[in-house]
């Protein structure tokens, strides 16, 4: 049989869970690049189509699985409160980055000895 | 601030699409699997508590997808009609699950890495 010619890619996921609630994912870690960008939960959330409420349910979820709090709002202000990523906020986007991009080089590396 | 106790850890799932379409991932290689031991997509369907319509579904995206099929029926029978792999069915599981051990041991083996 003529074999048909393909075009493969591989797709990953990768998340952290703390006990067994989804803590750490891409969409989360995207989700806190842009409450630092534009340093509101209201704009990030629009930024990513995503509706507030999702928003603040996952910021309310990583304060609650992280060691420490990753974002606090910030009282006052013009349009009467913004947020902003703590310490460990920051720290935990350049972790989860670091780690998601060792991952995708392995994947991509391993993927080419994968015979199809 | 004294930091909570947590107990983390990591998931991922790993999957090959063709061209913008899913091709294999960890679920359809189960079924593959299921269909090589049971001898029929109704039962390894079953297994997977998955409607015989999905099973089929997936069958017939793997073997388009596929560069030759990885499933093929057999005619006939006292149940009028079973399934099986072919050689290119076993080698893609084969394939598939040597892949994504080798992903998974990455994985674990990075995350221990990240501090969170």
């Amino acid at each position: 049989m003529t074999k048909k010619e393909k075009k493969y890619s591989v797709k990953f996921r990768v998340w952290i869970e703390e006990g067994e609630e989804r803590f750490l994912g891409m969409g989360r870690v995207m989700l806190l690049e842009l409450i630092a960008k534009t340093g509101s939960i209201t704009n990030a959330a629009k930024e990513m189509k995503m509706s507030y409420r999702q928003a603040w349910q996952f910021v309310e979820e990583m304060n609650k699985y992280a060691k420490e709090p990753l974002v606090e709002k910030i009282l006052g202000g013009n349009k009467g409160g913004g947020a902003r990523l703590t310490e460990a906020g920051e720290k935990a986007i350049k972790e989860f980055n670091k780690f998601e991009n060792k991952v995708k080089e392995f994947v991509r590396k391993e993927f080419k000895k994968v015979k199809l």
